[in-house]
């Protein structure tokens, strides 16, 4: 809905592979998947998706987490003794948290797991950190709402800002990672995000995922990408695409 | 046991957080930590507290991880019709399952949850993907050892090779993360790996998690290190250790 509005109809898939799937028998006109997390980083699967389907990334949106205490209904805030989540989580609370301290804090799997776990428990004294749609889906009632201080909001990137997201391996020799990015930075190109990932099975090369701002059809872009091809072993463009809020 | 042997005593904790705590009050005289893992990526959890404790990395190693083929006991594999697991470990035993088209493959939260999941449930015609650890933990039988490729093992960088941990933080500013690279790349210290982390709450500026081959005590080190001074708002040496197998 943050980039299409209410017009496209949402069709869901169970595994993230399926959704891959579905996009290129044409099944589906496009899919939103995540690809990056604050509580838990990149998601290494969908990288490899991206990587293995012949799909392009075409936009870009940052979904902001709100963490909210949840408990079944009837039970009150006074009544909590133990609050389940995500260790990231109850991380980003240590305000409400030092606020309250006669509150336990218990690490769970992901928050809305935590949060599935006081519902289908029918915990009396214990609540769960997790999203609005987590207390909506599992019938949770949201006992505080926003309990992690709220995060100043981006300043706004020039309103025309593209980024480009590509992959590209080089082998484990000294200086070859810091060659590979003069592609980019010789040419002025903020890099946004730089992530190295072990090849599996191939102990001394790596991955490297890259997203930059510009636009695959500028020229210093295309400047930058024939001299990588120059000093990679292998890229790819997963797609250039507006810049996300 | 693959660090020290088999003459450290083990104590438990449920929680990264209180295994830094027993640290830095000294009731353990030292932690083993995940940082990063094939599944999932770096354990983002482990560099925050890292940076929040005053420890050091003294040590490094790698588990490798084996997926086996887990069942409730009776269960043989020709009942096995579903299997659960953490959607990489899945992938990672392609072979398997085109070997076995007949066995549907179910996405689960992590590879230890499916193993507990299949025994609580009692199932009869499903299995997990998880390790020995997990099988002995909840009780699996193990109908299949190993299924997933062997990978090559890496070959020995040279036998003192040692490995330098840190984090810094540079500013959003286009060319910012490739001069703070240069202070390695220009000594030719290799990187071995580089990963950029959103700050939370400071939209423009980044944390990078930079690990290289070389000792802190290295006149070329030293250098890097006070070039870098120069580059980044803030760095912190995270440890100096042997490299890990």
């Amino acid at each position: 809905m943050q980039l299409l509005g209410e017009r496209a109809e949402v069709v869901p898939f169970a595994r993230f592979e399926e959704v891959f799937q579905a996009l290129i028998r044409g099944k589906i006109d496009a899919a939103v998947i995540p690809v990056e997390n604050t509580l838990a980083g990149s998601v290494h699967e969908n990288y490899d998706h991206l990587l293995n389907y012949a799909v392009r990334i075409t936009g870009e949106t940052n979904v902001r987490i709100v963490h909210n205490l949840i408990a079944p209904p009837g039970v009150r805030f006074k009544d909590i003794r133990r609050v389940y989540s995500h260790p990231v989580a109850l991380n980003q609370c240590l305000k409400f948290f030092s606020s309250h301290p006669n509150i336990e804090r218990t690490t769970f799997y992901d928050t809305a797991g935590s949060v599935k776990m006081v519902m289908d428990e029918k915990s009396v004294d214990a609540a769960a950190i997790g999203s609005a749609a987590a207390a909506e889906m599992y019938g949770g009632h949201i006992l505080k709402r926003s309990i992690a201080p709220k995060r100043t909001r981006p300043r706004r990137q020039s309103p025309k800002a593209w980024k480009t997201s590509l992959v590209f391996t080089t082998r484990n020799t000294p200086g070859a990672l810091f060659r590979a990015l003069s592609a980019f930075a010789l040419r002025d190109l903020n890099m946004t995000k730089i992530e190295s990932r072990p090849l599996h099975g191939k102990p001394l090369e790596y991955l490297f995922y890259l997203d930059f701002i510009g636009r695959e059809d500028e020229p210093k872009v295309q400047n930058a990408l024939r001299h990588l091809s120059e000093l990679a072993d292998f890229y790819r463009v997963l797609g250039s695409y507006p810049k996300g809020d």
